[in-house]
């Protein structure tokens, strides 16, 4: 099916799903999760074939990975979508918004954007786990994934419509691309009256070039540069637990910290207690001149090094010589993903919790947090870094707008 | 000065007016308003010659009248900004969002968008607003209006920053781009790093123009093709009143009606009646079959009048045979602007209610309400017919965003 049809049939699906019933859309999920038990065998058999093509090319260790699917993960997949089905419905609350002099009432009603485009690297449990929040908020989805993984995908895509049907929904509320085409992307992107929201997930790249090519508003999250200030009124032992925690306990997700900022006035004492952990932590450091002046043994960072995720075991350190230096290093460097303070002066924390622009600020605590199950928000579409529409980690409620609902007697405008 | 070091300045001054406290931000705003009237002598003048000039082309009368400033016309600029002084601040506030149980408490907390680019046509009113509700919600503004009025916006722009200098804040919080080439539009619209959002403020060809060739996100308003769906049980005066008002009060405006669509079985009575106030307000119709059988003298609509957003004294008219046929036709043509119920039944209000899919649905009243004034926001950006961040009409909030604070006391992450 052409990526033009299939965004007709979503657009129709969405008008199914935007009136659906909360147990009516739970149905559905339960029974997705079924129909991917049930096809569990097909689906590592496809899976399997795409992974022996693989390994006969050069891909990463990582990227074989992170398209593996077992026994285990397959059910883990079909468990997640049953949790979806837990989590409350985020449609159809309204708030009031205004009651006017003319008598009419004006609130705000919660609705689905309504068909939402998810173009995605070679990872199949996104396919389950994207389709599943979109039906969840009464979304239709359309799925592309990376071309390594499309007949796992097709596989999943199969069980995921079979389970809509078996609820009566209508199977067009998920489409799955299956040409792996770059062209049918572009065609995709520039179907913007009929999709309302693209969500590339993956790297800075494929961001970038979604952005470029589309007509279709995106939802973006490019990459997570994270700092952490150690600022002179610190603790210090809780600076060097969260320093370390921020950078090592999984150093390559985007919520991890890239660079470390310390204040000069604590730097002294700070930096040689942190250093002893990070080493033993396997931790490489890449200073400034004054990092370099403390720890001689610190190798000197580059320009580029304030610039860089890692998304490994190497750090980049700086001295500043205040909250206000760190907070223009953070302006300039930062990706807007998630930003701490470590100290225990109240107005400094008030600080920086209004001035670092990222979508989530922390005080006292790890950027690591930054995750929708951390935040308690059930499951997790992924992790927004620009400002429109939604902020940080994406959840249901990311998946809706609100629009107004107005109550009248028969008011008509007077000419002005 | 090139849009790059523009946006640079817009960007380093955007962390200024995000700390700004409200009463600076009210300062600069009247300091703003006096300054334009200073200069009122010389803003007329750079008018007068752009409007000499452009009478030699073969620009509409209308193009001319939206361009064209008077010494009133200055005056009520001035006194808009001083209005918009005088609204709340939407800046700053939190709300609670999650204590979790590992004791991090989740708040939200409202914040500028940053740096907002605005693209126009040649309405020099646009420079003041738009850089006022700007500098209200904290944000830079960068400014590209129509090539037509490029001396006189360069005249205002002249006053707006002499105004935020002597409220000491940062000339740079509002740009102007002289630049009458579309390659500086181009090169503003790739640079998503500095920029946080663009509003393009004019016709769908505008928009699309933005949206083909924007990084930045997107806030659009595209076209308004309002229905008016008349119910088998509405109330046939108040059905009759709204129906008019909403076409022809202003009918060059995006939020009047251009589709009415009637319920067969109140059709034999409402359309009679309909139109002869139609034909006294000088109000062409084009029917469908069944409106043509009730009234005989009615052109036939063609297949484009569905989808044709008139802006003037035409209205389409349709016979349909229920509530569901009226929503799927919206559904179908509808922009998303604004769409309106005429009934007494509340269940059939209900259904349009949530079913519509408009930044402003209606029961029983008219269209046209769908503006920020009357919405009572005060001041308004624009109105937007897109899902993503803001639906219906934006003032001071739709140009904010809410970002996640954390306050922790040591909290670090577990591995999993």
């Amino acid at each position: 099916m052409n990526v033009e049809k299939m965004a007709f049939e979503a657009k129709d699906a969405s008008r199914v799903l935007a009136k659906a019933s909360t147990p009516l859309k739970n149905k559905a999920l339960k029974e997705m999760a079924k129909a991917l038990r049930k096809r569990a065998g097909k689906i590592l058999r496809a899976n399997g074939l795409e992974l022996a093509a693989v390994r006969r090319t050069s891909r990463s260790a990582a990227f074989v990975e992170r398209m593996t699917l077992t026994g285990e993960r397959v059910e883990n997949i079909a468990r997640a979508l049953e949790q979806v089905a837990k989590l409350p419905d985020p449609v159809g609350g309204t708030t009031d918004f205004a009651k006017r002099p003319n008598g009419l009432t004006i609130r705000k009603m919660r609705v689905p954007l309504g068909v939402v485009a998810i173009i995605y690297e070679s990872r199949p449990g996104v396919t389950a786990d994207a389709a599943g929040l979109c039906l969840k908020s009464g979304n239709a989805a359309i799925l592309r994934g990376g071309k390594e993984t499309v007949r796992t995908n097709h596989v999943i895509a199969e069980a995921l419509r079979e389970g809509l049907r078996k609820a009566g929904l209508p199977a067009g509320s998920v489409g799955f691309v299956n040409d792996p085409d770059r062209a049918a992307v572009r065609r995709l992107l520039r179907l913007d009256a009929l999709i309302d929201l693209v969500i590339p997930r993956g790297g800075p790249e494929l961001t970038t070039a979604v952005r470029r090519e589309s007509m279709i508003p995106v939802l973006a999250h490019d990459k997570g540069l994270c700092h952490t200030y150690v600022d002179e009124k610190a603790d210090l032992a809780m600076a060097v637990a969260i320093a370390l925690n921020a950078k090592a306990e999984r150093p390559g997700v985007c919520n991890a910290m890239e660079t470390l900022l310390v204040h000069e006035k604590i730097a002294q004492r700070f930096l040689p207690a942190a250093a002893k952990r990070f080493a033993a932590a396997g931790v490489e450091l890449r200073g400034c001149p004054k990092t370099r002046k403390i720890l001689p043994g610190v190798k000197a960072a580059a320009k580029s090094d304030w610039d860089t995720e890692y998304l490994a075991l190497i750090l980049a350190v700086k001295v500043v010589a205040s909250l206000d230096a760190a907070l223009a290093h953070i302006a300039r460097h930062g990706s807007g993903l998630a930003e701490a303070i470590v100290t225990t002066d109240a107005n400094r924390a008030a600080r920086f919790l209004r001035e670092a622009d990222a979508g989530a600020v922390y005080v006292n605590a790890s950027t690591r947090f930054t995750d929708g199950g951390e935040f308690g928000l059930g499951a997790e579409m992924g992790i927004s870094t620009q400002k429109l529409h939604a902020r940080g980690p994406v959840g249901l409620v990311g998946l809706t707008c609100e629009k107004y609902v107005v109550n009248g007697d028969g008011q008509v405008r007077c000419s002005t």
